[in-house]
């Protein structure tokens, strides 16, 4: 165990101890966060390597480093939290690991971006959604990950939805709810159904759609020229494709039902588009720009008009 | 014709007068950006509507607005520039009404996305690639347009490429060449085939593949709920599809063949993608997202020490 030479500790804190396994971009935010604005008594980072639980205390991530969950799971009780921050596929061995060893008064909660696989893996794990757990999911994405990428502002003016059930304990659900809305997010409530579907089309279809986009281009036998001559906009468009692999590797098989779905009306509507521009179809182009413009343009007033409000 | 009421004249202008058909963003930026630097002795703006000539003065794009490029042809001699800025299948029109307007000795130059379609629109009106055109694609796109959207920097540090061929005339190259410079590109040469082909990999497919996923969305039973939790990468990779519409349109049909053979390649790779997903094929997944993911750092890397050099 490491500890930090100094702490966050604040007497009116939020909550007690809070422990955050996985100390990348989304874990690792999410504690500076809490640490740097006193809303826990300590933050405990668990890590699987020595470097990392280093590199988390002297990024100011954390107090405390361990490597192992049983470590401290003894300590923790009411008013503490646990948070997973792994990728989701790694979700159910921690669940395992939690069942044994934490009080049922320990708040559990998660950041993985599908809801529906990590409600399963519970139910497989605990035989039932287990009251203390609290599924969530925070909308702050980046193409940067690791401990070293944690931003305690990464998630002011970020949605966050929750996705609590009939069997989530309403006092444990408040305590996640203040939580985030204490590092700045704007927190909401979804079914997991739903969730997963929105997330499948606005988020794990791009994603899928930037990797295949980079990668057809990086086949292309002048793919140096290519990349080369590129311009702005395609880096921006390209941007979610220098996102961790292995997280959007678990995403992908966690969702693959609804990220299917997405797909296939997607390259339904592109087919469409190809054979429009093979036809010189010049109506059919311009109904469709004008019509993705304008559903666009409102979107993003929507979304500034939400940001400011 | 209307005038302004300060103007950028400069004894030692590289260029004499400068007439910009098409006052948008493409056009404007460049006009604002060599009046704003003396560049020019005098910038003449051709634009269809009044109001457009008004906004044009008002925003410094221009010293002078005129409605028809016949009102001012007969001035225009050496050392003078016409910039054809209008969407890419309006330039045939144009050229062919310069044709029997300008004399040889003044260099015509264009900025439109697609440099086959102009230059097959060119032999079609003068029978030959006149030696005084020479073809360029400024690579500085934004979604934003209109007068009002000129930048006079929006050139800075963004890349031209210019497809002159063997009948260009050596000087009139240098004085487009110069002119370009002067605002700040960075200016390449590059065969018009390959031009077509590299910006219908990197642009115009993107482009394509950005309206059909907005398209797509919008047209999902559930749209307004899934724009509104929409994550920040999705306003990123989505940008592009804010792009005028008419613009677009004209640069899918001028580059048909290009595109089509661009998306037909993306289609395939997203089909094995989504089967990959569909079957749960994790190696697939990994592997493509890492290669996808180290391409698009390596060229972001390529980019920025570019853009330092």
């Amino acid at each position: 165990m490491m500890e930090a030479a100094s702490s966050g500790a604040n007497s009116a804190a939020l909550i007690g101890k809070f422990v955050v396994i996985g100390a990348g971009l989304i874990g690792g935010s999410l504690a500076k966060g809490l640490r740097l604005r006193g809303q826990c008594r300590e933050v405990i980072a668990v890590v699987r390597r020595a470097e990392t639980a280093e590199a988390a205390l002297a990024e100011g991530v954390a107090d405390r480093a361990v490597l192992d969950i049983a470590d401290v799971a003894a300590e923790l009780g009411a008013n503490d939290v646990v948070f997973i921050a792994v990728p989701t596929l790694a979700v159910e061995p921690v669940l395992a690991q939690l069942k044994s060893l934490l009080s049922p008064t320990v708040v559990i909660t998660d950041g993985a971006s599908v809801k529906g696989s990590v409600a399963a893996a519970a139910r497989r794990v605990y035989g039932c959604l287990p009251p203390q757990l609290v599924l969530g999911h925070p909308i702050a994405g980046s193409e940067k990950s690791g401990v070293t990428a944690a931003n305690p502002d990464l998630y002011v003016d970020h949605r966050v939805i929750l996705t609590p059930t009939d069997e989530t304990s309403p006092e444990h659900l408040q305590t996640v709810r203040n939580m985030w809305l204490s590092v700045g997010a704007e927190v909401l409530d979804m079914p997991i159904d739903e969730h997963d579907q929105v997330l499948g089309a606005t988020s794990h279809l791009p994603h899928a759609i930037a990797y295949s986009l980079v990668d057809t281009l990086a086949h292309d036998i002048d793919s140096p020229n290519i990349f080369r001559y590129a311009a702005g906009g395609f880096r921006d468009f390209t941007r979610i494709a220098s996102s961790d692999p292995v997280m959007w590797h678990d995403i992908m098989k966690a969702n693959s039902a609804q990220v299917v779905r997405s797909l296939d009306q997607f390259m339904d509507n592109l087919a469409r588009m190809r054979q429009a521009i093979a036809d010189g179809d010049g109506e059919y182009l311009l109904d469709t720009f004008t019509r993705a413009k304008k559903a666009r343009d409102k979107y993003t007033q929507a979304a500034v008009k939400s940001s400011k409000s």
